[in-house]
């Protein structure tokens, strides 16, 4: 018995989130990874995963890990993976073997997510899978001070989906920045954890801010009042990227 | 009665190529605008292009044109269409009232042809939409010197797709170039015209060039042969996008 720990990317357009589901008609990451590697190893495999990402959500940097009497070298992991059958939209990117009890989700120390908005008047054909579109004209810099708030430890409580039922909504935010390329803007997050939802709502926020609906400032009161109805909306899903899990 | 020029950008994957078939359940950029424009300018559109791209081809800059008595003031034909009812993966980039004898496909000067390829161990589940993958180290540099070969007024038969049935295989490329960025390789191409699949085909000899299977200096004898079977394998459709249409 091993345990193998692998990187995977992938473009969570066509997939019902990386969790499977009862329903068997809703394809997700979980299940194909599982197919998969059930079929490599020629054994039911399970894997865990360090964040559970929603439908339609990506990830270049998600890991998972699982337990397998495949004998296969580590080095040949990936390639197996990828030329064993995953859909191109699914990548193995590397493997390495890990101590018996490395736990994907539970060891996982800090967590990078990024959030892309395209922000033309024009949509984007390319970039429509990949990013948010915002035709209003966003002040970056705003977005970009109001950002800074969100360091530190905070109950972000005022940035939780409602109805998560997860008591404890204390968490640190170590790097939170906003960045420009053409029309491309991202917001990027590195955090030791984040709430049901927590990226998007903060990226609706900071949105707010953008267009100038909220001030900078307003990003400090909305922290310390803990109220979900302050904050902005959930920006939609295909914004999202889990960038990578630090161990 | 006015002509209305739409550019248009698209990602093909999704399309039996731009021009409307035979089989109605083959989707087709064609029918999808031909449709939408119908509907909103209440009348029956058929639309001109410059250049028919193939299944799985995408556009940034593709143009159209059409005759209609839609009375809409021309600054907003982009969000109308936009707006509209355009699945996300087409988009309306730019619209301009031109003469009544505008042709779309025989008043184009030049074009310019982007082909992508993504030179990477491992492939991206990002870019599998839009690149053509490539593990094997390619070498840039003589890929880009062998693109050279191909500026100038030539017989192209050699990177024409077995039958084709044009008559008149000379064509003038105006500018050749391969650039890197990180993993992703882009070869340019703009002439006055281009044969059937051949971007395509060069693309493909190029690849070769990179990968050492052919040297630089081969391209002339390529070009001179007019044989196809002395020529690269016809690269991929997704690596192609037709970046620009000049009148």
């Amino acid at each position: 018995m091993r345990n193998l720990k692998v990187i995977i990317e992938y473009d969570g357009t066509n997939y019902f989130g990386f969790q499977a589901q009862k329903n068997p008609y809703l394809p997700t990451i979980q299940d194909t990874l599982e197919e998969l590697l059930s079929k490599l190893a020629k054994e039911p495999i399970q894997v865990t995963v360090a964040g559970r990402t929603d439908a339609g959500v990506h990830a270049s940097g998600q890991v998972i890990n699982f337990r397998t009497n495949w004998t296969i070298p580590v080095d040949r992991v990936v390639l197996a993976m990828n030329s064993g059958g995953l859909p191109r939209d699914i990548v193995a990117r590397e493997a390495e073997e890990v101590p018996l009890d490395f736990h994907a989700r539970f060891d996982a120390k800090e967590k990078i997510y990024c959030y892309n908005i395209y922000n033309s008047r024009i949509p984007s054909a390319f970039h429509q899978r990949y990013s948010h579109f915002v035709p209003q004209r966003l002040d970056i810099n705003k977005m970009a001070v109001s950002s800074k708030y969100l360091l530190g430890t905070h109950d972000f409580s005022a940035f939780k989906a409602t109805g998560s039922t997860v008591k404890n909504n204390i968490r640190t935010i170590y790097e939170a920045g906003v960045k420009a390329d053409g029309p491309l803007i991202t917001i990027t997050l590195r955090g030791n954890g984040f709430l049901y939802n927590m990226v998007r709502i903060i990226a609706g926020t900071l949105i707010e801010v953008g267009r100038g609906k909220l001030q900078p400032d307003d990003l400090a009161e909305i922290i310390a009042s803990r109220d979900r109805t302050l904050a902005g909306i959930t920006a939609p899903a295909q914004g999202l990227c889990l960038e990578r899990v630090i161990y």
